[in-house]
């Protein structure tokens, strides 16, 4: 079997996890969300405004993928909720299996809101379903604006962008705007939220995207029980 | 065969490339440098500023990678060198084949530097020697103290690191010293210089540097010759 070949297979065999994965947090009323950027986009850093703000009513739980180190779950353990880090050795993505495997000891019947926060690549993830109900990519302004262009696939395939950090916007030569331009050559009528993790600029918009995003996964649960 | 054996299998002819371009940059007294880091970190401002400074008598090449686009290619070619952008389609990085491809109507023995930009990502470029003297791997201040911890194989092989964006230090809450320490942690005695691209800081030590690394690439070849 050649290379093409074996990939296609581990994609497929991928596929199928996945579908079984989002089987089930839609049976579980599970919204399940999967960040994707750059290492140092900002993603943790996100994450803890999230688990801060959110809702002490919302049952949310999060695996968070890096290649090494429990430094990411060390950080977001301190909020209270269940957290688990995923170590992928040398592997550049997260995939359906390792999500299933730590999953194993949560019940999903006990979750509303699982937050996938993967290894830090813009390419790689791309190309592996988890199941999730949504990719989101982060965007930070002191990266470059033509990184949606560079990177396509990944701003096609998400359904939100994160503008992060732009606490930064007066400091750095970004524009905004054309970045935004960008990501919607790629990704036509994608909604696009401007953050700051640090001055906490737009994260309302975030939680109300969740929020909104949550009420939509409880509405098709109750609409599969009639 | 499975994918671990594919994997190998590829990464085994990789490198029996990479060893012959190393003895043509060898025999050519060519000095090859592999840019490796995270999507905006940097690599292509650097670039920048080193085209715009090097000696007007160093003939120098650049091969700059990206999943797509010539955005790179176009930016760098204003500064009168050869440039050539490499579009990976979807592939993480690049390898050693798709620069013997690229370097195929260039004449080693009329250049004395070649740099090559490899694709934004800290994971999978690390893997494969495209036949370079060194690899140089590029952290920015806006990124995470603890990306050698969590990445730490590029970290590992590197043998310079360029901490970039230093102009941005006053606006983040990143620890300097914390990230060097992080990086000398994976890699015992790693070098590593402060850039900013923006202001110019740490540029002539940068410039120094590749200097001093060409002089040795020379000294090679002498000896060589002997």
């Amino acid at each position: 079997m050649n290379r093409i070949a074996v990939e296609k297979k581990v994609l497929n065999e991928n596929q199928i996890l996945a579908e079984q994965l989002r089987e089930r947090y839609q049976q579980n009323g599970v919204l399940c969300v999967n960040l994707i950027s750059s290492p140092g986009s900002g993603k943790t850093a996100l994450l803890e405004r999230t688990l801060e703000r959110i809702d002490k009513s919302t049952r949310v739980a999060v695996l968070t993928g890096d290649l090494q180190t429990e430094n990411d779950a060390k950080r977001l353990a301190k909020f209270g909720f269940p957290v688990k880090q995923i170590t992928t050795g040398g592997t550049c993505h997260l995939d359906a299996r390792m999500i299933e495997r730590h999953l194993e000891d949560w019940k999903l019947e006990d979750l509303d809101l699982l937050i996938v926060e993967n290894v830090g690549n813009l390419v790689c993830p791309s190309s592996y379903d988890l199941g999730e109900d949504a990719k989101i990519v982060l965007l930070s302004v002191t990266e470059g604006e033509d990184k949606p262009l560079k990177y396509p696939s990944i701003f096609f395939k998400s359904e939100l962008m994160l503008l992060t950090k732009i606490d930064l916007l007066p400091y750095v030569p970004f524009k905004a705007d054309d970045a935004k331009e960008n990501a919607r050559r790629v990704h036509p009528g994608m909604e696009i939220i401007d953050v700051s993790s640090t001055t906490g600029e737009g994260l309302d918009r975030w939680m109300e995207w969740l929020k909104l995003r949550q009420e939509k996964t409880r509405a098709k649960l109750q609409g599969v029980g009639l």
